[in-house]
């Protein structure tokens, strides 16, 4: 197996923070945004979609997507479970993964891509007012999940899940999209717990 | 259990699809967003996202999001496997999946959202060039899904899967958001085949 992995970029720290939390090392290889790597003819045979990460397997299937490439290590590698413990847990990892996708991962994305200069320079049509109205929706949901994380220890409930990584990724890169978070005591209490871990890799 | 539901919704939809494909029939109660009863006080105090589909389980406990729901009735009903049949086959689908709805489902919806006055009406503040960059990228993810349809029966390869439903339901959803379908032969035959299934409700 070999995954390919950009530096800085969020989705691929999503699989890297995963993996560690599995205990396991994958061979990878860089695809430099910088340089537009993504774009290029090797790459766009690899990924259509000129997007990162992608793990190409022996036998050469390619699994683009990050929770894609995140749910076949969980089904090669079930400890520790990430995707939920029983039935209902994988039912409510999927709701909260999702939740968390929607209202917070891409929102802070999408101010990133609509309003910071670095992105326009590597082609981004820019749109102000969706930077604005995303950074709005990022607040607005950053307060719903602090009343949640009052109830429970981790995003899903009692255990850690990939929930947790998609939105520490999430908030983490508020700094580069330039939102300010706000002073919420039970996301503070959150991230604290879950940026000491060992897995969390820049 | 309980599901609520939304008529001519594309979400909620996509569970009834489901459902249907499974052979299952779960009692629904109907929250009308003409009368804008997702943000009334008592559909809010069971999902404060408020948005459907919802499924109020017997213990009181609350699923929202589609592929949740979707997920936790595939965990009480396996069969037949809606999200892969095997363990590469589970991370195909995700993929799919997944690529299906941000490249597809949503931009779709985004142009609905940002250029119908139906929309306008239900107090969403519009932005017309993100209706446009939607439309385009629609347009663009249905000329590469065509080339791969090529390929493949269905979107995740040779199975019917959850992928299908949630392009079926964007495709559809086309008409509503005013995207003309380009002649794409591939994307015929698929849409063909899959419309004809006895679970395609409306």
């Amino acid at each position: 197996m070999k995954l390919y992995d950009t530096a800085r970029a969020p989705n691929p720290r999503r699989v890297r923070i995963f993996l560690a939390e599995k205990g396991i090392a994958i061979p990878m290889e860089e695809i430099d945004f910088g340089k537009a790597e993504q774009k290029g003819e090797a790459f766009s045979a690899i990924n259509p979609l000129q997007q990162t990460p992608v793990l190409v397997l022996d036998d050469g299937t390619v699994l683009s997507e990050s929770v894609a490439i995140c749910r076949y290590v969980e089904e090669l590698h079930p400890e520790p479970p990430l995707f939920g413990v029983d039935r209902l847990g994988r039912a409510l990892v999927e709701m909260w993964q999702r939740r968390i996708e929607f209202h917070l991962f891409q929102p802070v994305m999408l101010t990133f891509r609509h309003s910071h200069p670095a992105a326009a320079k590597m082609g981004q049509v820019q749109i102000p007012e969706l930077a604005e109205s995303s950074k709005a929706r990022t607040l607005d949901f950053l307060t719903h999940l602090d009343s949640e994380l009052r109830k429970q220890p981790f995003i899903a409930g009692e255990h850690f899940s990939i929930a947790d990584i998609t939105a520490l990724v999430a908030v983490d890169f508020m700094r580069p999209a330039r939102i300010t978070m706000p002073p919420l005591d039970n996301i503070k209490r959150w991230r604290g717990e879950v940026a000491a871990r060992p897995s969390i890799v820049p």
